[in-house]
């Protein structure tokens, strides 16, 4: 490593790009490694995600965005957890094709995310690729020691609950697909870039009994929940919450928004004497939450309709192959 | 995630082959993140490396070989700062080409280092490549807190020393690629499998001025190194470690052997008043080391021959683009 921004290759690369990113656990991206501390008391939560490019995001989608969406989605894991971002690693197989100017946009919007979020880049690794762009994020989080929130605590007689509306991504990358109307582009905007609900998994960290971020379709991710708990879900289809821009996109989309994925919402169970609690908190932290169904004995997950029949659907949610 | 190991696409994918391998921090690898807590008095040290088929890798090499190097890069960076590994995160995108048996033998190779090494699986993601397998792999250990050996802690009067033989590696790739005798085989697998120097870099830490491991090339790692601690360093080619394979190789092969990537061994400086201690800190480690060269006041890196000369490469290393 260099901090020649005028270095060729890789060195000058990442000195133009990265080292202006790197927090002090960083060493200036010059050392074999990061060192990082937890603060006193604290533990530390990790998550990795894989974006493909032609995958998970368009070749021509905008690097500022793309960048934003990978540090959202890892965000996303540390908000289900209900732990505070601190910083992250960032591997990138680039191929040869994409220049400079693609890789200032790039780190233009982390930059712009990490002030958001309030965290840092540690290190990573550059290397080439012979097909397409492939960016990994590794991201770490503090919580209290023993505190952080779990898919496996949900218990029969829980509500559950869902963080700002569902569906939209899904339904935003058919109309970034031209498959749908999107008039005000709200639907690709979500799409293009999640919203992870920082706020609301530290808010709610003490009160809810389970938590996961919703990524990979409702139903799908509910059946996770459901799993590494022990009971079932019951999911009101009516209940779920859904933005104006999606019921404008009319109702033959329902099995879309419950098993599409991208949602990056926070999917909640909380116990009956808790219910006040956990709405206060929501409201604190200003997300919405909608009650959306129940957590009962046994397994899997039913969705019902208004006439409390189940639906059936020809897949839970995205599968990454 | 399931446990169910017949499950379809990833989740089965993953219950077959990557959840044996997850420690307690990965908590099944079935929640959104790792939870990870370093021992009384360490801070963690975190490392990421990628690694792209046909650049780092060839397609056909056998896939535990695959595993362990990857993992061993990283470990590589761990024993450099000094480090006892704990456990890794690792992103897979995955070509539809590659089935069940290749990462069956993949996952193989990861248990018997994990043994070897003493790490877990913490978590990671896994999804789809529409081009070249791609891996990456994030590394965590424990230092005790503000004693990991760095690049920048290098003295004019120090002397030089590495670890191991220095260009097997580069010459085992040339035989890989048929360009090179390498009878016995002794280049190919210094190449396809590396010994991290877990042992010395533990053992020198409180000895040492300044460690990095050596991954892209004597010369430029050393410059590195240079850069960092804002020194001059002097090699002596003829004082470089060289292995008997590399020797039978004849004597052409010194820039290769100098400037050529994937040795992972250790390059370290040392106060003069401390080299007993080194050698015999190597020794308990079971570590050749070999004074290579000085630390002097200047810039840069000077390679001398056997009269003194300087001696000039056409690049000092890899460059990964």
């Amino acid at each position: 490593m260099t901090d020649d921004p005028q270095a060729p290759g890789e060195f000058g690369f990442i000195a133009r790009h990265f080292a202006p990113l790197a927090g002090p656990e960083g060493l200036g991206l010059g050392d074999d490694a990061a060192l990082f501390r937890p603060s006193a008391g604290m533990e530390t939560v990790i998550s990795a995600d894989m974006m493909v490019e032609a995958v998970h995001f368009f070749p021509d989608d905008p690097p500022d965005l793309i960048a934003r969406k990978l540090l959202r989605c890892n965000l996303s894991d540390l908000a289900a957890m209900g732990a505070v971002p601190r910083g992250y690693l960032l591997a990138i197989a680039k191929p040869d094709r994409l220049h400079d100017a693609w890789f200032s946009e790039f780190a233009r919007g982390l930059a712009t995310d990490q002030a958001t979020f309030g965290l840092t880049l540690f290190g990573g690794d550059t290397t080439r690729s012979t097909g397409p762009l492939v960016l990994s994020l590794t991201i770490l989080g503090d919580v209290p020691a023993g505190a952080a929130l779990r898919r496996s605590g949900a218990r029969p007689g829980d509500s559950v609950w869902a963080s700002g509306t569902i569906g939209d991504a899904a339904l935003g990358l058919l109309a970034r697909q031209g498959k749908l109307p999107d008039p005000d582009g709200m639907l690709r905007d979500r799409y293009l870039l999640p919203h992870p609900r920082m706020g609301l998994g530290l808010a709610v960290r003490d009160i809810a009994h389970a938590a996961m971020d919703i990524s990979d379709g409702l139903v799908q991710d509910a059946g996770h929940l459901a799993r590494a708990s022990n009971v079932r879900i019951t999911i009101d289809a009516d209940c779920v919450p859904s933005s104006a821009a999606a019921r404008a996109a009319g109702g033959d989309w329902l099995e879309t928004r419950l098993t599409g994925g991208d949602d990056y919402e926070l999917l909640l169970t909380c116990p009956a004497d808790r219910t006040d609690a956990l709405l206060a908190a929501a409201s604190a932290s200003g997300t919405a939450l909608t009650r959306i169904g129940a957590v009962e004995p046994g397994q899997g997950v039913v969705v019902l309709d208004q006439a409390g029949r189940g639906i059936s659907f020809a897949r839970p949610g995205w599968q990454h192959f």
